[in-house]
């Protein structure tokens, strides 16, 4: 199933942008009245018929709507450090929207190598990621802040959690045990390959989140965030 | 904490290989004396004192063993179906060897695009993911085979696992479910991009294989494959 992209939805009308339509008409060759399918990234997949075949903007009918289409039973927002290697953090952020979250949010420690992060092609890598999972929603990229910001912003109506690495140090529990709770709206910060510093995990645990831990494997940054996506997931199926 | 590998061990005495030794001498300039780390990759730590700096051939004396070093508390063999794309089939090797497993198994389903694979390029990943995310033990990879002579050949005494997508058409328990058993010994097949052929599929049933489904979303062959390494993982921790 080819899943199209558009934010433009006009008086029952859906008109592809210049690269989507590119696609649609010169690389896919559909023609006027083929059925197409098209998300608007906020959860609604459209079935639409094809009315004009412009390989410029393509213009659609749209048929059908299904809200909450490819949706998952929970929120999750995952701030994960960038890592040194920026494909790694790609990675992370292909595999969690195929598995399903809303937001990921760049944050930068105080042990972070990789100071500086730009949002802009993670947006494109989970578009794509999203079409080819069939999600209705695309995860959103939040424009990168430090830890302790992301913190001091972060709602003690959700379930927080941090991973950290302080292992003796700091008490902490099992991921699993944690989400055995049931809540619906999921935080989970990762820090950077240096962990985070006694002063972000202290500012943390004092802010109301729960230290967490995933296990006796030594993970790597990325494969740390994916676990704990998997973890969410896996506990909703 | 750099660990390095041999499988020379004889009268108390640890040999590195050329690449090791040069790692070891040239790169990280160990010298006589020094306290350095050895996996046989059989799941055996070796702390030694190197006794011969050689760039060629490093002698280190063994002064502690410890067992089952970074060992996980079940058997896992993933039995997975080579990506078209190898660079995905190498990731999800090394994310599960990070997370703990005990052999892969490249086989060749019916629909399998990539027909050929060679096992050697893995092993050197999964050597180097093991001494990474410090695992005494080493995942083995099988030569090749097809779908039909993995079944045959599988153990019914092993918790035996199918991952197929004939939604409506198969019941399929939650791979949870199915975990929740606690067997120690499980056995995961995984299909290729077109997924496996209907006999493929049928046979493994017959032969006692449980299908089973990894929750709603649509995953890529190696996402769906480190999912059920997840999944064990998760269950053990």
């Amino acid at each position: 199933m080819e899943v199209f992209y558009s934010r433009s939805f006009e008086g029952g009308f859906c008109t592809l942008d210049l690269e989507e339509s590119g696609h649609c008409v010169r690389v896919l060759r559909h023609r006027e009245g083929d059925e197409i399918f098209v998300i608007d990234g906020e959860g609604t997949l459209y079935t639409c018929v094809l009315t004009e075949a412009s390989p410029k903007a393509a213009v659609a009918r749209v048929v059908k709507e299904e809200p909450d289409w490819g949706a998952h039973p929970y929120w999750l927002q995952m701030a994960v450090c960038p890592t040194k290697n920026l494909d790694r953090y790609e990675w992370f952020a292909e595999k969690a929207t195929e598995l399903g979250l809303d937001e990921i949010v760049p944050v930068i420690g105080e042990h972070s190598e990789r100071r500086v992060f730009k949002p802009e092609r993670l947006r494109r890598i989970l578009l794509s990621a999203s079409k080819q999972s069939l999600k209705g929603a695309i995860p959103t990229v939040a424009e990168p802040l430090s830890v302790k910001e992301f913190i001091r912003a972060s709602s003690p109506d959700d379930l927080r959690l941090i991973c950290c690495c302080f292992e003796g140090e700091v008490p902490r529990l099992s991921i699993n045990d944690v989400l055995a709770g049931g809540q619906a709206r999921i935080v989970v910060l990762i820090g950077p390959e240096g962990d985070f510093s006694r002063e972000e995990a202290a500012l943390a645990i004092q802010a109301g989140f729960i230290p967490v831990h995933l296990g006796p494997s030594r993970l790597r940054t990325e494969t740390a965030a994916l676990t704990a996506v998997e973890a969410v997931y896996l506990h909703h199926i």
